[in-house]
C-alpha cells in the first residue's frame, strides 16, 4: 500500500497478505485468461473424444423459445438462428486497429490454432445461415449481452465517474514493489493497481485525469497507450516508469450492474458477465463468472441425463444472482475507496479514504474471490435446518462445517498409504454427490458397531445409493460414500470396517483417517470441522463442492429425504448390494459384531429427528 | 514391515516413513523409467532445436583411441564404427519371445513415436555401417557393457546365491498395505517387496526358492510368470493373491559389482551400469546412474565450450567411483539381509535378520537413494580447506555447510515479491556457478560496507566475473551472484544495496531474504545453515549444486584462487562493470556510504587468511 507522506511523496505505508492466511490452502496467484481457455478447451476435447468443438465466427440472429413446450423434458423448445461470419467480421478491432486484444487472445495458443479459431467450419460460406433447435442455450455473451437483450432482461445499478486505463508491459522502473501487488494512492494524479503477471510482464490498473458524467458514453479512441503511460508517470513518481515493451492496453468506464433475472422458464439462462459487470480490479470477472457456469453445470447435467428433477435448475438464479449482488455492493463501495484521493497526511482532504478501512476492504475482497463468503440459501439442493430447536439441529454434529457453504478442504491420510490427502482434492468434479461418513473413534466397540449398521443401510435395497445408481455402474457412481475415522493407523484396520460397502474390493481410495503422517503433520480434521470423535456424523457435498446437508450417523431417512426431493429413481436401479466380505478377516469381523452387539454401547447415542416426515434409526 | 509372529504368520511389526522427515523437502516417490526418458527426450528436442535426435537401432562395431591425441583439445581422437540393424536386430526379445520390457519401453511414447525409436534414420539400410569421429564418447551402455569391455576394465565385486523375480501388476489381494511399500519377510518361503506404483499398478519382488552357486549363469527362461506368482503366494499367505493385469515380469540375480575404472585418458567414460551393478530395491539403479552423467555434463560442456581446463574431467572418476564402491558395500549388506531368514520370534533361527537393524539399512538407504550421503573429496573443484587450522577454517562461517555435499535446499523470501522460494529453485542447472553472498545483518552500516566492498570488487576489472564471463554475455552467464541478508521487508529496500552489482537493473530475483512470509513462514537459513548474521559469508556453488568453496565475504583471493584454478579467461572477457547505479535514490546511497565509511565498524571483522598465497582485504 502506497500514499502520499506529509510532503505528498508517495511512501510504502503497509503490507497485508494478498491472500488471508489459512483461508485457503491455494494462495492468490494471477493467471493469464488464455492458460483458463486452454486448459477448458483442452478439457473439452479430451472429455468429448474431439467431437465437441469451439465455434468463433459465427454470431446468433435470433432467438425463440415455444413456451408450450417448457415443461416437456424430451422437447427442444429453444430455436436459434446463426449467422456464419466473414474473416473480416469475425476479427474484432480495438480503437479502430486490428488491434490484438488481450482479452480474448489466447498466449497459449499457437498462431495455427489462434487463426483456426475463427476460421469457419470446413464447407461453411460466410453468410450461411443455420437453424439449431435446442433443448437449453445460455449466453455467456458479457458485459453487452446479446442473450440479455433478446430476453429483455435489464441490468440493475449505475456507472461509475472514473475512467480507467489498463497496460500490460514489462516496465523499466525504479519502484521496487513492481513484483509485488500494490495499491498506489497518489496525492493528486490519481491511483494505480499494480498486478504482477508471467513472463516479466505487469500489469498496470492507471485512473485517468478525465471523468465521465452519469450516463455519458466515453470516446474511449482518445485515451492512446501514450496518454494512459503518462498518466501512469505522474502518479508513480518520483519513482521512473518507462515501458520495455506493450503487450496490451485499453481504457474503461466502470459500470456496477447486476441482471434482473438469470433465465427464461430455466430454458434460456445467462452468465458471467452478461449477469453482472463490475470494475475488474479485484479479480471477480473470470473468478464470479466461472463460479456461475460451475453451479450451472452439474445441474443441467444431471437434469439432461434425467437423473435430477427440472426443478433444481431454479436454484441457479436463487443461489447466484444475490452473490452478484453482494458482490456488486461490495465492489461498488471498493472502486469508489480506489478512485478517491487519499486521507492520510493530506491537509484539507477530510472525505478521502481512511489507508486503514482500505487494508480492510482488500480483506473482504479476498473473501469474494476465493469464494469463501458464499453461503446459498436454503433450498431442494440445501438442507438448512434452521427451524428445527437448537440442540437438536444437525448442524451442531459438525459445528465449523455450514450447510450452503463450500465445504473446506483439510488434510486427512489415505488409510492405505499413511500418505496426507486435502479432502478437496477427493471431490472429483464428476456429477457425484459425496456422503462423508466422520465415523470417529472405531476403537469404541459400540461406534463401530454403528458404522456397520449404516453399512447395512447402504447395501440395503432402499438406500440412496442402491435407489438412485443406475444398473451397470459402480456404485460410487451417483453418491460415493467416504469414510473418515479419527483414529491412527496402528489402532484400527481398513479390514476392520465393513466390506464391501465402506470397502469395496481392491478399492484403497475410500478410506481416510485423522492421524498425524511422517511427512505432513496432521489434518486435525475433526477438530477443524468441530465433529465429535466419539459421535461422528454424515456430511453430504454437492457435486460442486458445496455443503448440502449435515445428519447423524443414524439418521438414514435424512437421506432418504435429502436426495428423494430431486433425484429420480432410474429404470433399473442397482439395488442391493449382494457382494459379501471380501476380506480373509470377514469371519472375525462377524464375530466381533455379535460380541458387540450384547454389550450397551457405551456412547447411547440419540437418534436426532429434525422434522415430523423423518423416522430416526435407533443405533 | 512384515514378519512372523510365534505362530509363523506374517504380521506388521512396524512402520517407518520412507523419505527420513527432513532430509529433503521432496518425497520418496515411485516414477516410471519411461516417465523419466520422456523428459530426458523432450528437453534434449527443446534444448537442440529439434537438431539432436536419439537414434536406437544402432549398435557399435568397434571403438579405438588415438592416445597421441588425448592432449590436444581440437582433435577427435576417438574413433566408433556403427552398424546400422535390421528391425529383427532392433527388437530386443526376453524369455525367447518378443515380449514388451518394461525397462526399455516407455510408457510415455505413443505406438508411433515408439516405433520411430526402432526405426532407421530417413535413407539408411540394414547392415550400413558409420564411422564416427569423436572428441569424447559416453558409453551408457548397461551392466554388459559393450563400451567396458571394449576399454578392457573389469568389474570387481561378486553375485550373491539369491534369485528374484519382479512382476508389475494390478493385484487382487487383501493384503492391507498392498498401496504402501512394504518388506516382508515370511517364515519359511522368502521374502517380498512391494513397490506401489502408477495407474494401480505394483511391483513385488519376489525372492524365489531357487538359488544359484557363486558364478554358476542363471537359466532365466524357467522363471516363468506363474512360478513367481506361486512363489509370491507362498510368502503373502494367508492373505490372497491374484493378479488382475500383468503388464511386466523377469527374474534376476543379483551382482554387485563396480568397474576398476570409469574412463580412458579422460576420452572414453563408462556411467551408470555400466560403471556398477547392485540390486534393485532400494531405487538406486536409475538414481545413481543419472548423477553419474550429470556429474559428468556439466564437465565436459565447459571443457567443449573451452571455458574450463580439461584435467576437470579427471573429478569425474574420483568423485562418482568412491560413491559407487559405498553404494555396492552398502546394497551388499542389504541385499542379504533382504534374502536371509527373519529372525524376530523364530525359535531356532539364531543367524537371522534382526527386524531392528532391518530398519535402521532402510534409512541409510535412504541417504544413498536421496543423494544426501555423497561427499565428493577434495580436488581443483572442492576447496575442502582441512588443512588449515580449525579456527580460521571458512566452514566455520557456514557451520551446516559442509564443502563438496549438495547445497541443502531452504526457504527464502524473494525480496521483490514477499513469497517464499527454494534456494534449490535458484539453482537453474544452466552450467553457471553461483556465489551466494550471505550479507548478514545489513542494517549495521559496518557490514553493509562490507556487501559494498565486495560489490566493488565484482564491478572491477579483475572480479572472477569480469574475468571469467565472455563478451556480449550477461554478467550471471559464468557465474552468478545471489545476495541473501538476514533483515526483514521493513528493514531493508532493494535500493539499499550496490547496484548493478548486485541488484542489476530491473532484474528482481538477485536479491533474497531470510524473513517471514505471510504463507509459509520463515527459512530459517541462517540458522539452518549455520551462519552468523553479524558476519556472513560466501558460499560457491557448482552448477550440479555442489558446495564448492565457503569464504569470508572479505575474502575475494579464495574466490579468484578457486576460479582460477580452472576456468579459463576467454578471448574477450566482459570487463569491468561500466553501468552506474540505475536507482533513484542512488545519490543518497552514496552519501550514507560515505557517512559509514567515517565510522569504525562495530563488528570488527578479521579478514581470514586460509593459506599463505591469499590476502585478504580487509573491511
Amino acid at each position: 500500500m502506497y500514499s502520499p507522506d506529509a510532503s505528498g511523496v508517495i511512501r510504502r505505508t503497509g503490507r497485508i497478505p494478498d491472500t488471508i492466511p489459512g483461508i485457503s490452502r491455494f494462495h492468490q496467484s494471477t493467471l493469464h485468461q488464455g492458460r483458463i481457455e486452454r486448459h477448458l478447451l483442452d478439457s473439452i476435447a479430451k472429455v468429448s473424444d474431439m467431437r465437441i468443438k469451439v465455434e468463433r465466427p459465427i454470431m446468433p440472429e435470433s432467438i425463440t423459445l415455444d413456451e408450450s413446450k417448457v415443461n416437456d423434458p424430451d422437447a427442444y423448445p429453444v430455436t436459434v438462428v446463426l449467422r456464419y461470419l466473414s474473416e473480416d467480421e469475425a476479427t474484432p478491432t480495438q480503437f479502430g486497429h486490428k488491434v490484438e486484444n488481450g482479452l480474448f487472445r489466447s498466449s497459449l495458443a499457437t498462431a495455427e490454432e489462434e487463426d483456426s479459431m475463427y476460421r469457419l467450419p470446413e464447407g461453411a460460406e460466410p453468410g450461411q445461415i443455420e437453424t439449431v433447435h435446442a433443448k437449453y442455450v445460455i449466453g455467456c455473451d458479457g458485459g453487452h449481452s446479446w442473450t440479455r437483450r433478446q430476453l429483455g432482461i435489464n441490468m440493475v445499478g449505475e456507472q461509475t465517474d472514473y475512467i480507467w486505463g489498463v497496460i500490460d508491459v514489462i516496465p523499466e522502473t525504479d519502484f521496487p514493489d513492481v513484483r509485488g501487488r500494490c495499491a498506489i494512492h497518489s496525492a493528486n494524479s490519481g491511483s494505480i493497481m499494480v498486478i504482477p503477471r508471467e513472463d516479466d510482464l505487469v500489469r498496470f490498473y492507471i485512473q485517468l485525469p478525465e471523468t465521465a458524467a452519469a450516463g455519458q458514453r466515453v470516446d474511449k479512441t482518445k485515451f492512446t497507450s501514450e496518454r494512459i503511460v503518462e498518466a501512469a508517470r505522474k502518479i508513480i513518481a518520483p519513482y521512473s516508469f518507462n515501458v520495455g515493451r506493450m503487450d496490451w492496453f485499453t481504457a474503461y468506464h466502470i459500470g456496477q450492474r447486476v441482471a434482473e433475472k438469470f433465465s427464461r422458464d430455466e430454458r434460456i439462462f445467462i452468465a458471467g458477465d452478461a449477469c453482472h459487470t463490475h470494475s475488474p480490479k479485484a479479480g471477480q470477472g473470470m473468478n464470479a463468472s466461472m463460479m456461475d457456469t460451475w453451479n450451472l453445470g452439474w445441474k443441467l447435467g444431471l437434469v439432461l441425463l434425467g437423473r435430477a428433477d427440472p426443478s433444481i435448475l431454479k436454484t441457479y438464479e436463487s443461489e447466484r444472482r444475490p452473490f452478484a449482488q453482494d458482490l456488486i455492493d461490495f465492489d461498488h463501495k471498493l472502486s469508489r475507496a480506489f478512485s478517491a484521493k487519499p486521507k492520510a497526511g493530506q491537509a484539507g482532504v477530510e472525505d478521502g479514504v481512511d489507508p486503514e478501512e482500505f487494508k480492510r476492504n482488500f480483506e473482504i475482497g479476498n473473501e469474494f474471490a476465493s469464494g469463501t463468503i458464499i453461503n446459498y440459501p436454503a433450498s431442494v439442493l440445501i438442507a438448512k435446518e434452521e427451524s428445527a430447536p437448537k440442540a437438536s439441529r444437525p448442524e451442531q454434529l459438525a459445528k465449523n462445517i455450514a450447510v450452503g457453504k463450500r465445504f473446506k478442504s483439510h488434510q486427512v491420510t489415505r488409510h492405505a498409504e499413511g500418505v496426507a490427502v486435502q479432502i478437496g482434492d477427493l471431490l472429483y468434479m464428476n456429477g457425484a454427490f459425496r456422503i462423508f461418513l466422520f465415523a470417529g473413534d472405531v476403537t469404541n466397540p459400540a461406534q463401530m458397531e454403528r458404522i456397520f449398521q449404516f453399512a447395512d443401510y447402504l447395501d440395503s435395497e432402499n438406500s440412496v445409493v442402491s435407489r438412485y445408481t443406475p444398473a451397470g455402474h459402480k456404485r460410487d457412481h451417483a453418491i460415493e460414500v467416504i469414510t473418515v475415522h479419527a483414529n491412527n493407523l496402528e489402532q484400527v484396520d481398513m479390514h476392520d470396517f465393513p466390506a464391501p460397502a465402506l470397502y469395496p474390493a481392491y478399492d484403497y481410495k475410500k478410506i481416510y483417517a485423522d492421524c498425524p503422517t511422517y511427512h505432513d503433520g496432521c489434518g486435525n480434521v475433526y477438530e477443524n470441522y468441530g465433529i465429535d470423535p466419539a459421535v461422528g456424523c454424515l456430511v453430504v457435498v454437492r457435486p460442486d463442492g458445496y455443503v448440502a446437508l449435515v445428519a447423524d450417523i443414524d439418521d438414514h431417512a435424512a437421506l432418504d429425504e435429502y436426495f428423494g426431493a430431486f433425484l429420480k429413481v432410474p429404470a433399473q436401479p442397482v439395488g442391493r448390494n449382494t457382494e459379501p466380505d471380501w476380506t480373509f478377516i470377514a469371519e472375525e469381523k462377524k464375530q466381533r459384531r455379535l460380541a458387540a452387539k450384547s454389550q450397551q454401547p457405551k456412547h447411547a447415542v440419540q437418534p436426532i429427528v429434525p422434522g415430523p416426515a423423518k423416522v430416526g434409526v435407533t443405533a
